[in-house]
């Protein structure tokens, strides 16, 4: 079954690629030959994800992290419509309007997604779900805000997104939010772990500035069972060597 | 005159490929079309001088760095043989049996070699001179000490390894060292600062562990002069962005 649901997701997005026209990466995915552990060889952009030696995701062992005096986030989010989309996982689009402060550059937040099971481990540790928030300065620099979801309570963010997903690759739906009301997919408390990596995707770009937050949400089972329902394969590529790299907690 | 030299030195170097078999690496240089600017485009090896998010030299702004509680570094330096040669610089391959501990692992001592002017800078400031002591882990990891030379004394080891660097390219001397007398091209303080980089020459392999000492050693007017002898023209590389790396101090 699991294979089916890949091999149309495959085939959907092959659709779309023909369709589009100008959308020309080449199909990249988390199982069979289009596995993570090929990523590398499907086509020579995605080059990073083979031989780059600061890649994401990791496993943040916080006894070896250093203990340093993390500037405070400044966060900026005001935009309300969002376009959520299946690309890989739940997608959602922001409209411009949001941003956030890191070493004295704005980055502008593009887009968030989720990630079932987490990506990011903490100390072995793997959690059911993980939102990333893209966010991009005006000279193209990247700088991803990861947020865990353990279980517990419902989310009900999450359950406007979900319910909001569309069942097939090529299409999306807008969402208006409320003022400030993604801030809501953050923790109250906004301390965080700092690392210096990649995207998870191909073609698995380096100079990525990753902001962990330590504190998790919840989520519910039930709303993780309606993710898998949407997503049906494990969306996580696995935790990459940390090599010559240093954690900031 | 730089130019002609630069020419001949190529000349030498290609007649040493020619010869040697084994050595197919493509030529690359510090001016003209072999020059840092062009490394990336030079062989396909060489794709991460171009593309590498994480790339050596860079210039250090200690304001910016951040203060950790770095460990200390072990040096357990016994091996005395070495031979010089010149490569870009003058290099000196040393015999095994010098190590230092980092991270608790144990890093080989390969070789070590001058650039003149420094590579790294430090808040925009460049040295006459800095040696880069390359050891590398049995799992291939690479760490590299960066020794900074102010003018000042004439130093006693330079004058050794200088008196004793061949007129070209393809031949190597041998000298002998009093055993931990390699040390003496350490400050006696060895405080550092640390990043995440890489190699400075072709291939620019990433992933190289960074340590910079702090205090600088001296080299008089005349072995500088002595160096440009043997090495006619710059060989420094031009610092590289910092992107999403941090520098602890």
């Amino acid at each position: 079954m699991k294979k089916l649901l890949s091999l149309v997701a495959g085939m959907v997005l092959s659709a779309t690629i023909a369709n589009a026209g100008v959308h020309e990466d080449v199909h990249w995915g988390y199982s069979g030959k289009s596995a993570p552990e090929y990523w590398g060889e499907l086509s020579p952009k995605y080059e990073m994800c083979k031989i780059g030696k600061n890649q994401s995701p990791v496993d943040i062992r916080t006894q070896d992290a250093y203990d340093v005096d993390l500037e405070q986030l400044i966060f900026s989010y005001y935009a309300k419509t969002t376009h959520v989309s299946k690309a890989h996982g739940i997608k959602v689009a922001v409209d411009p309007g949001n941003f956030i402060v890191v070493d004295g550059n704005k980055f502008k937040l593009k887009q968030f997604h989720f990630h079932s099971p987490s990506e990011t481990m903490v100390n072995g540790r793997s959690f059911p779900l993980e939102a990333h928030f893209v966010h991009v300065s005006d000279d193209g620099q990247i700088a991803v805000i990861a947020v865990f979801f353990e279980y517990g309570k419902s989310n009900p963010l999450l359950e406007k997104i979900f319910s909001k997903a569309p069942a097939v690759e090529n299409l999306d739906s807008s969402l208006v939010f409320k003022p400030k009301e993604i801030m809501k997919l953050y923790p109250a408390n906004k301390e965080y772990y700092r690392y210096n990596g990649s995207l998870t995707t191909p073609p698995c770009t380096e100079g990525v500035r990753w902001i962990v937050m330590k504190k998790p949400l919840t989520v519910s089972k039930k709303q993780i069972k309606r993710f898998k329902e949407l997503v049906p394969y494990s969306n996580n590529r696995p935790v990459q060597p940390i090599n010559a790299r240093v954690i900031l907690k």
